[in-house]
């Protein structure tokens, strides 16, 4: 239980960096290394730090402000990876939305850094 | 290497249970409890076996054939935990298109079952 609260901890760093467009905090979130996977909506899945950092870098310097209420949280943990899934609920300048993610995280040093994120637009359903 | 090699076969059964709208197939892929989690390209999140069963009994039954040429695999083994990340060519009787998978599998028993699927499409870029 201390566990899934540690991963979701680590799940709120990442919303807090993305919210402050933090560039070090989200490079602090994540695991450096080539096999790190990250799909942000409607874009093809980029692999390794190197491509996944320079999105960050490019959305933080994107003039849009967000802001995500997160709903939802989920964590499951086995052995040293977590996964978290939940709603992201976006308030911002644009039309807002909800999008799902997914989460995966790898204990290194009784530390939880992210090795995946993917977060995918939930179309309303009339 | 090997372990490697035995999640992309468990990948690999999940597109074949999928194109073959096999039901049962694709009940053998999952692990069935409550903490499983999937998400169809625009849907919300699924949580739990039951709800994720009926899904894909809906879609199974739902007339459109599909068939998948997957692509760009890459799976990463933690302990008995393992993620695979690819890209869903989809052939069929719509418009096809890609969409970008990220499956989440636990092993048990020296088998790799699935715990999360989670599919967006991919909007293509001008």
């Amino acid at each position: 239980m201390a566990d899934g609260d540690d991963v979701l901890a680590a799940n709120r760093r990442f919303y807090e960096a993305f919210e402050a467009s933090d560039i070090d905090a989200m490079s602090d979130v994540w695991v450096h290394d080539d096999a790190v996977v990250c799909t942000h909506p409607g874009w093809a899945t980029l692999h390794g730090w190197a491509a996944i950092s320079a999105s960050w870098f490019a959305l933080f310097h994107n003039d849009q402000a967000l802001q995500f209420i997160v709903t939802n949280e989920q964590a499951r943990v086995e052995g040293d990876v977590a996964w978290v899934s939940c709603d992201e609920n976006i308030l911002g300048d644009g039309p807002g939305g909800t999008a799902a993610a997914l989460n995966l995280f790898v204990r290194t040093n009784e530390t939880w850094r992210m090795v995946g994120h993917h977060a995918s637009p939930v179309v309303p359903r009339g």
